[in-house]
């Protein structure tokens, strides 16, 4: 799989690779139990510093994306995928809040706001096809 | 208006400012035209840095939600707020597609994702009555 990282985005790095770690799982690219490159690969392949690959995998660690086996290395969570817990409804509602109320400020309709959406869905499903 | 910022958040504090201002024109508290603080007491009242206000501050002023007047100072865009431009639409995609890729990714059902950002929706519109 091949990730791209945009070093001059205001969006942190270990954000970035969170993000297309996750698009890879959702798209297939990525499967339970397949591995990712470890902490030196990734930070090299990068071009990046090894601190922050290792935050970026520590935040899905935790989230339970992906695991951390001192020998088999990082691998995508073989148990299957984190469900939509109450703690996480509360995180989404306060990642997407900012982008509802700059919407909203620029006189976006609801429903033209669901299109959009739509089209975002649509096109990280369709990979996965 | 009170702004509260959350020193310990992984958000930027430039960044939490921005959608706090935002957040405050889009419920009615901050009207067109109406002041806000300078940046230096922005700065002193949220215990930040000058500089990181300065760049929330431009960031604002570059999408045209305040402007900035070396007489009249800092003051919500008295000639109306910015439309929703293709720029605009290509940054709100980069923004909403890891939150709907990890909700994908979890399982929430297209659905599900309506009401909760109808929740956020009505949150936001709610405070503006």
């Amino acid at each position: 799989m091949f990730i791209k990282i945009d070093l001059q985005s205001e969006i942190p790095i270990y954000t970035q690779l969170q993000n297309r770690i996750i698009e890879g799982i959702v798209s297939g690219d990525l499967k339970a139990g397949e591995p990712l490159p470890s902490v030196r690969t990734m930070a090299s392949d990068l071009g990046v510093n090894m601190h922050t690959v290792n935050k970026a995998y520590n935040f899905l660690k935790q989230d339970g994306f992906i695991q951390i086996h001192r020998q088999k290395g990082v691998v995508i969570n073989p148990d299957g995928m984190p469900e939509v817990t109450s703690e996480y409804l509360g995180k989404f509602k306060q990642e997407i809040r900012p982008i509802i109320a700059e919407a909203l400020c620029r006189g976006m309709k609801e429903e033209d706001f669901s299109t959009f959406c739509q089209e975002v869905f649509n096109n990280l499903q369709e990979k996965r096809g």
